[in-house]
């Protein structure tokens, strides 16, 4: 007996939220400028405007993750550059090398630490010894930290403002990657995106709406406009330059109005926590991290995951630890249904119950 | 009293088309694999090599048309090698150097022709003028032509042969422009898409149509498959991955789906001959070259220009030749109506007749 | 009977002048800080200000041509931006594209002119019609001349100050390629380094000892010390930081001890005046330019060139115009006999005459 | 009372050999072809293929280490791929993001182990890790190891096997960083240098004589000849082909007489050894690995290093623990008198004793 596929190791196999397809045929409807120099793009720098409660905010919309984050680094990573970040981070493992492109050449220099966390004073040290080696070395001109985490946790303002501390002392720019920034925000709900970003030291955030919503739209928060002058100077030459870029405005207009973003990322948290408690009951299914967001780590046996596989689940194979062990990962989506959540924790437990 | 802004200058400022919007939603409603390991990207391989007539065609969906060209040369393009094209072509001219980013110091070599074509003899002559310098300076590497060319005119199949065995005879690749292909197709109605292409000599096709209907999408097509599976290794790199490629595909599938690109383009041409024949009668306006597509250029007088303007409508400023003469550009669309080609000529007329 | 091979195509195929041996023998004897924090650069910087009579200069001894103006130009040319020269100039046709490399993919937008110059009026034009397309494209950075020129005339001070003129009115820097400056001084007598270069707006000056009597020794000149930061934090990623730089400042400051550089390239310069009066006697050789430093350009017939080569003389086969006529080039260096001069001539005499 | 300053950091504070010094004089006496079409080039890869017992060789001699190994690693490096190397490395550490820019964004992939060695079975776990993550992230393409090691150990021949086997089953090119090569092998005098590289899998070798007797003189030798061919192409665009390339191949052929290379090598290292011994048994010197080669690493007290500094001895600050503990590094060379050794062992003990 043949069960329906359930993908489940990824939120980027969800489709487009109702309300940003709307807003896509809408845009459609009239004739207006192309490579944004639009109204939908003009909305959009208000809309963030406001919700980010800074005035002279400039953004760049995007349709690529990978380019979101590696334009906001390179707007400030020259060549001979390097950007810290942990070793762990999606733009040191995930990203096909493109900051080290983006920069012609610049360097990511990774920190470890097992909370996948970045430690402002393992950071501090990290600097003085790169310091010591003289001028001709890599410099440092910028770190980079992910919020939510790629393991699903979530960065404190505390834990930020002790990095952005060291990013101040050492005159270094600091970016977020924010490809799930507002799951991070729905599992925060009291705090303000002003508070959990420039006022805590944040040059710029590549926030994302592909993963929870939209269909291709991302964008570069300035909260630095000198760094969005240089983004603007490379955006045409790496072929990000959208001609219809009102397409991607009117995706990230839909997202942001009434506070839609966070609607979807919460509704996805929901159904991840819920997962992550039934799961986390069985022996098989070693729960690593806390989890805070939308994405579930299971340390399990290589049997186990053969066997979830038979089952036609489908989670993503995070990590081989040894020829025994994996990581794997679930996430969750703003259009994931309790009852696809319940057929799957249904299929597991009578395996393995 | 203000009249209505018509804008004119290029066909980027339209919408999308009614089945390719329809397309995106119906994409948007299965869950499915990102990535490009989507049934609507395999829908679309397919759909192009039964219209290319060639069954291994290998095929990259893209979103930017500037990334398009760029990533395609590139797949043959080292940085000590060069390219040849036309002093006046896209990539020469109009892509913020992106050509020579993706290869990281790939050199564009231009040849100018008072056609806006590039001659097979004179390519001829100046490779061989580039081989005597030998080993260590730019290798020619390859030859870009753009159809329907930037002067909206089109290459005849003799003179793209002609200049496919200059290529063969040197061991040089071969790519098309086609950011307007579907206009200088329709445009040659009896032509089949293979003869103007692969049958010809083109190792690839960046394929453009975001121009003519679609919101951002763009196929790069590889005759020779060699050239894919280097492109696609530096596709991560250069942010051009797109999680959700389904919806470029999706785009494409609808575009392609009986004979849409060719109708819209028909409509566009008809739109631009019309205008094109209207507006030569006047002696302000000295055609520059026949109308063989949807772009219709003219050599006007400064004041000519600032009068237009003045009427509301707004052309494309494409060059100045002196302090007294321009030449500007009309760009007509799938979506332009005949009511407003009626306006624009009544108001040019009434001013200058 | 076979004959002495006579090359005479470039002055690199010279040995190094007495002094300059002597130079590096004395600074093998003792220890010193390594990367360019030695005496013997100390020493260098001031002899540069002394004979440029300027006090802030700022140089960067280097051992390759090629790099030496290729970091000169990438000091102010980012990857999005472009460098305005001459099509026949070195930096476009004999560099291996490593401008477009060290900038990570700038542009150089070549202009052509019969005499070899880059003309003030052409280059304002050019530029004007690059501003007209726009923030996205590439945008002018800078200006690179070469003097003594390709062809082996010299440019006017005039001529200069008109580049250097456009330049400032658009705000480029302005670059020169001195491979054979030392030529170019020593045929202009009077002139003074300083109203040679950054009394008439030079930036930069790429100034070349190794086709002058040096096995390895350049320096780029830094008017403007803005620039030279830039290309210092440049110098090692492009594998340019030599360990001993001491030797490369010992060739230097021999070379400019007692205008050693001058009396070298005033003796180059008469052997080339002499070899270009004698050779142009001749029906078959047709002097191309005027011969104002150590290099002489003839259009010859193939079957010429053939019969030079019988001769076991070498010129450089510097082009091919048609299947019928040649360029070829003479290049007298430092170490020039009037003897070896005496028998070419004299077997080309015997053949020709 | 002042004393004479010791330098004792680096060995690039030395001078030139005289056996080096008398062959760049004699290949000045003639003239010959440049960019390494000379004699003295030719003779030099003969030399290279006798040494290390092979025929099909491929040599380029370089002026500069960076630039050594970069080259050699962007033979097999793409903008896409990586090399793995230990965290530790030059390449990682002091190159100034060399290897980076010279592929264009490739990127370093680095292991940590306290030895300073990377382990084949951690190389190979790591292997299996990234090939993990997918066909869209860095693809490793190579290794790099160097010998001598930076922390002036030696690999076994056992080691290097282990670390090539894992690189024949990935099918990644294993390169050596051998800037002190020489070292390495005066160590273990009964090694072959075949036997030291390609036949234990090394696809070439970085082989520097700048450090151990020449002015500016590396050579990159290629075991792997399509490698050779791809750095070759690379050559001039980076800007290291250099005109005069006899004077480079002079240097390395005077080393290689007569294994005066191991000659030079061998005094380096006794004196290394001496010195080691020596400060060793002073309780204020922890030395932290054997003296196997030229170099010697002592974890001291910062206000011990304050001490020696004090004595005009300048060893390399080579890193800081924390704020108490540094480790210096002492490095001898060719030159090392045993009246310099002696006077410095003097001035410490007379302090420490």
């Amino acid at each position: 007996m043949s069960k329906k596929i359930i993908l489940m190791g990824t939120d980027t196999v969800s489709g487009v939220a109702a309300e940003i397809l709307d807003s896509i045929i809408e845009a459609s409807k009239i004739k207006t400028l192309p490579y944004g120099n639009d109204i939908f793009t003009k909305e959009c720098r208000e809309k963030i405007c406001k919700i980010f409660e800074k005035d002279d905010i400039e953004i760049l919309p995007m349709m690529s993750g990978s380019a979101s984050n590696s334009l906001a680094i390179s707007s400030f990573l020259r060549s001979y550059g390097s950007v810290l970040c942990h070793s762990e981070s999606h733009i040191n493992k995930d990203e096909g090398g493109a900051p080290e492109f983006f920069s012609s050449g610049g360097k990511l220099i990774s920190i470890f630490n097992e909370s996948g966390k970045l430690i402002a004073e393992d950071l501090n040290n990290k600097i003085n010894s790169l310091i010591l080696k003289g001028p001709y070395n890599s410099r440092p001109s910028g770190v980079s930290i992910t919020q939510l985490l790629e393991n699903g946790t979530i960065y404190s303002i505390k834990e930020i403002k002790a990095i952005s501390d060291v990013c101040k002392k050492h005159k270094l720019f600091l970016h977020m990657d924010g490809a799930r920034f507002s799951n991070a925000m729905a599992f925060q709900e009291s705090l303000s995106p002003a508070d959990a970003t420039w006022k805590i030291g944040i040059d710029c955030l590549s926030l994302g709406a592909t993963k929870n919503g939209a269909m291709a739209a991302e964008v570069i928060i300035f909260f630095n406009s000198e760094l969005a002058k240089e983004a603007r100077n490379q955006l045409k030459q790496t072929g990000h330059l959208i001609s219809k870029t009102r397409f991607i405005s009117a995706q990230l207009n839909a997202w942001l109005n009434n506070g839609l973003w966070l609607t979807l990322a919460k509704s996805a948290n929901e159904k991840a926590i819920y997962l992550s408690k039934k799961l986390s009951t069985l022996d098989e299914f070693q729960l690593l991290y806390p989890t805070e967001g939308n994405e579930i780590f299971f340390k399990i046996k290589n049997t186990t995951y053969k066997s979830i596989l038979e089952l036609n689940i489908i989670p993503n194979l995070w990590n081989k630890l040894d020829d025994e062990m994996l990581v794997i990962r679930f996430v969750t989506s703003f259009e994931t249904e309790q009852s696809e959540l319940d057929e799957l924790i249904s299929r597991i437990y009578n395996k393995f119950n």
